[in-house]
């Protein structure tokens, strides 16, 4: 492992050597490369896929595993859409003149190599790989078992292209241990490593974060709230809420519990529950809900947990300062909205939370890259360091500061 | 500890209360707070002085711990310069308006709960207490256990300030239990603390990285060079290389090893060794520094050593391309420097080597808050994530994105 990740480490030196130029034209050459590799991969995909069959997966990681021509070439396209992006390296961030003379330029560079662990997606790999390579990253990849063909197929037709072009196969590598042991090694190489990201469950982003001397961006939980104000425009607000919760449950910005003011709770609920009624949502509620509508018990565990499923919590509360009080409480700092007309109201909201993304008259599903306008994402950040929510091609860089004198001392 | 954090962090959020006019005028009450407990202080330092002697601390550490009426009199100005600078919360620093019509705003708030693990210096108490309240940050401060006394009724005399504002003393507080395992308790409590910075000793700085669980920003060695060319203006060069080894040598960025281009190196060196003899510097060479001026050997461990003295080891290289080999293999990330006229050489340097702060003609003794214009520091980030070399004031925030929609669903 050691040598494996001292050769990705003095490998990354010669990102330094290619313009935006070449890298572009490599990481187009990667897209076709995926493309007429299209069978190949396939091949690959369906050795997972027999494997998940066996192993009893769900229907729903089933889905995600697999590939088929439409979205080899989706992978493709986004490999595309990266290559089409700004820059990232050697932007002056910042700059000025000090006191002595001397002119100080604030400069973004690539943090070096960085190790990623993901899940069951293969797209993933060749997402992660080619925003990395973008911003003259060295990768270290480490997906799901239930995908470990698929990964390592994508990985070989995206370093054959590296080979073509005269570059070490090391800047864009899978983990060669991809047991738990090799990730226990892995997040305790600092070494040689400058940045772990764990994305998935919260056991792994726990163990990793307890147990990394790497720095680490966690891509954590997301346990959202909605607050409807007795100010809301109820009509923007059932919108919103159906939107937060239903239109794509399992992602960690759909909302898990919905807050509502109590001046408006016998009015705006039965509404609701019409609404969430049609898209078969499974209702869970306080006592004060279940005066007003027909719900089953939402127990303080209902509250603390992230359903990642059709299913919401709902909590009838005093206010603006309530609702404060039980997002700091159960909130995972992800994202929160509060819908309301008044002006003050939303700004206390937006004050007095902590959490990378605070909307108002807003659906929380607008918390990724795409819909920030950030272009491809490698994640949503739950760090409240370095890179916070959405995390942008910008967030795999760091900087340095370049000084020019003319012999000053002190 | 626990209680005494979930205090901390709680107490956390009435600094959002707070205007920056009502800091900035709590800050000045604590700066004359401070000048009107002289006699205080200086007879809790008497007491930490007194058991220095006794356990025969060195003059530097105990010059280092000693308080005066001028000493004091710095700290109150300092709190003083901390209340003066720009309110550093609350600051836009992004806006945009996304494709949906979603007004975002990227918005610096305080990190919440910092703790700071430092040395015998006592001012570092206030210094650090004035920059976390004015960042609306609550501080734990540990400091060095030989100066328990001093620190003690630092804090004291910030806290009664804080209480005559009706505000918890809590959000200036020293770690109840300053032990080793206190310490070992404090970097674990991430649900409470969300970030360390450990200022001090290698082995102190590598033992919280490795066991803390809360997000460290680290304050390491500085092993920093000085890399003359062949086409350097050699005047520059000796002025610029006295200065960064001789000036303070026991600070992080001054030099530790002298690079000389073999192409110069019989013409620079002597000029060097009777500049450095004047200072009474100890200076140790490579072979081919033997040759030509009479020092002792330099080994591979003394490129590998911070010497905080004044001893400087000296190695000819052939070119800017081994200087940038040397620096790459011993180099700390902290100040690196060019001493050339030419551009293309300096762009070199500048763009092959990952160091916080790398200088063209000017000397490493540079890399600090004062120097850089960002007025008080915490200190000097050797990390490579969140905040990189001086660590200003806002180093000391994070952000969140406000998003404005008008009912706005995906």
């Amino acid at each position: 492992m050691e040598d494996f990740l001292q050769k990705a480490k003095s490998s990354s030196r010669v990102l330094n050597t290619l313009s935006g130029k070449e890298k572009n034209r490599i990481l187009r050459e990667m897209a076709q490369a995926l493309r007429s590799n299209t069978m190949n991969l396939m091949e690959a995909n369906a050795l997972d896929m027999a494997a998940g069959e066996k192993n009893n997966l769900s229907s729903a990681l089933m889905d995600r595993l697999y590939l088929d021509e439409k979205r080899i070439d989706a992978m493709a396209v986004a490999v595309e859409e990266i290559a089409a992006l700004k820059e990232p390296v050697g932007r002056v961030l910042d700059g000025w003149l000090t006191e002595d003379g001397l002119k100080i330029e604030k400069v973004s560079i690539p943090i070096g190599v960085i190790g990623i662990i993901y899940e069951s997606r293969p797209n993933v790999t060749s997402d992660t790989a080619a925003l990395c390579f973008k911003s003259s990253n060295v990768c270290v990849l480490k997906g799901g078992k239930e995908a470990e063909n698929s990964n390592q197929a994508i990985a070989k037709v995206l370093q054959a292209v590296l080979e073509r072009n005269n570059l070490p196969k090391e800047l864009i590598s899978l983990l060669p241990d991809s047991s738990r042991e090799g990730v226990a090694k892995l997040i305790k190489m600092d070494k040689y490593v400058d940045l772990i990201i764990p994305r998935g469950g919260e056991g792994l982003v726990r163990y990793v974060n307890d147990n990394a001397t790497v720095s680490v961006v966690k891509h954590d939980k997301g346990l959202c709230h909605t607050y409807i104000d007795k100010d809301a425009d109820q009509d923007k607000a059932i919108k919103i809420a159906i939107n937060a919760k239903v239109q794509r449950p399992g992602v960690c910005n759909a909302m898990e519990t919905l807050l509502v003011d109590k001046a408006v709770a016998a009015e705006v609920l039965p509404k609701l529950k019409a609404e969430f009624d049609k898209a078969g949502t499974d209702l869970r509620g306080c006592g004060e809900t279940k005066v007003i509508i027909s719900v089953d018990d939402a127990t303080d565990e209902d509250y603390d947990t992230e359903y990642l499923a059709n299913i919401l919590s709902i909590k009838v509360v005093d206010g603006v300062e309530e609702a404060i009080e039980h997002i700091v409480r159960y909130g995972s700092g992800h994202s929160e909205a509060i819908v309301t007309e008044n002006i003050t109201t939303a700004e206390k909201f937006l004050n007095n939370i902590d959490a990378a993304a605070l909307y108002v008259n807003a659906s929380t599903r607008f918390t990724d890259g795409g819909a920030f306008g950030f272009g491809a994402e490698v994640g949503i950040s739950t760090n409240k360091l370095h890179a916070r929510g959405p995390m942008g091609i910008d967030g795999l860089t760091t900087y340095k500061f370049k000084i020019y004198g003319d012999g000053q001392i002190r």
